[in-house]
């Protein structure tokens, strides 16, 4: 079985911790890193601060194999992600050519529509690899185990899709999922005795209450079917 | 005029990383804090880890005023936050009688229905103070600048609505909205002048696309109800 590489998620953006927007990427991100072997281990959203963008990155890369960043990549005041990661890395943002030629195909006039603004989305830091954004063109990159990508989620998504075949996974966790129709606290103490003599499997417990009937929605995970196809019997005991 | 304390948010849980669930916790507190002078500066997600927890709880609560935790305070083994919160403090955890009686009076026989696993949720650190629930009646709890609350979203938001009018918050910020029907890269230069003039505004702008048209939003935020509206001004004319 080959291991999971571990990642963290590092959300951008004083909008997601005023409340104004609800940040879903990492949700989106987290399932793909799942589905993918990768054991995301952490996400942390900051607002947009240079110097505590720069340090968080430092620290993360330090920490997990793969960072991946949601926002602060586009053309106004407010968007200064690509200069913090260059701060980082501690090597210089400059204009990327590829990156120029990338934008000016998404207007109609080509590079004559490409002003001081939008330039800035073309500052990428020396080193890094762009990567593609199908939407609007303006591309994110990458820069040795950091990806670094757009805030609004239909240009997330589609760099998040183009990122995850370049990496190594490792052997995703097959998980099962039992529905018991009884309160967690019915059930615990026999989930617990269960959990127990399982410590390889993780087991987690999750009540709901779905038209009125509520209940205990188990999920263990773990990358041999056999074993879990035993634990699951034994979780529908539970019922 | 007040000064705004600062906050942090920590939301726990396996079920968030491996994106089985979205937090839509955090962002209901965000706005909370928001509306009440509250400055929130950071969330983290991280999984279901005794030692994790601790640690974070403890470099979190010395960097910020308020500290808030949601998830992992319920009657099965993977609940493990109270445990986590009372070895941070280095405080015993103790069944709490003030817990007991509330929890029982949610169940038909009272304390004889409060099994084992049910008595997990009455484990409260040493020198705590309740956080009522209104909806399953297992208390959350504060110790200190940390509030520990339920992970469950209806819980959740009742154990917040309890714990906001008890904290200190300082004077909220106004904000102001204009909606532009251009693309950021159209305006940015010009906005960006503008928030060179206007640096003790915090200047936000996100770009949308609705039904098709796109454009920019741009969100203002400040104590002074006249600076704001002498820059919705200014603002309306990238129009």
């Amino acid at each position: 079985m080959k291991p999971q590489p571990t990642a963290a998620i590092l959300v951008i953006g004083d909008e997601i911790l005023s409340g104004r927007t609800l940040d879903s990427n990492s949700n989106y991100l987290a399932n793909e890193l799942t589905n993918n072997g990768i054991n995301l281990s952490e996400v942390r959203v900051i607002g947009d601060e240079a110097k505590k963008i720069s340090e968080t990155v430092n620290f993360l890369r330090g920490q997990y194999d793969y960072i991946f960043t949601s926002g602060g990549i586009g053309p106004t005041h407010d968007d200064i992600t690509a200069e913090a990661i260059a701060t980082a890395f501690n090597v210089p943002l400059e204009i990327n050519s590829a990156a120029v030629d990338l934008l000016a195909s998404h207007y109609p006039n080509g590079k004559a529509d490409i002003n001081s603004a939008r330039l800035r989305m073309c500052r990428i830091p020396e080193g890094a690899t762009l990567i593609q954004n199908p939407i609007s063109k303006a591309p994110g990159f990458s820069i040795e185990n950091v990806f670094v990508m757009a805030g609004v989620p239909s240009i997330f998504r589609a760099m998040t899709d183009s990122t995850i075949p370049q990496l190594v996974g490792g052997d995703p966790l097959l998980s099962i999922s039992v529905r018991i129709e009884k309160g967690e606290g019915d059930i615990a103490t026999k989930l617990s005795e269960i959990a127990k003599k399982h410590k390889e499997v993780s087991i987690g417990s999750y009540p709901f209450s779905q038209n009125g009937r509520y209940g205990t929605m188990i999920v263990a995970r773990h990358k041999d079917k056999d074993v879990l196809n035993k634990l699951e019997r034994k979780l529908q005991n539970l019922m």
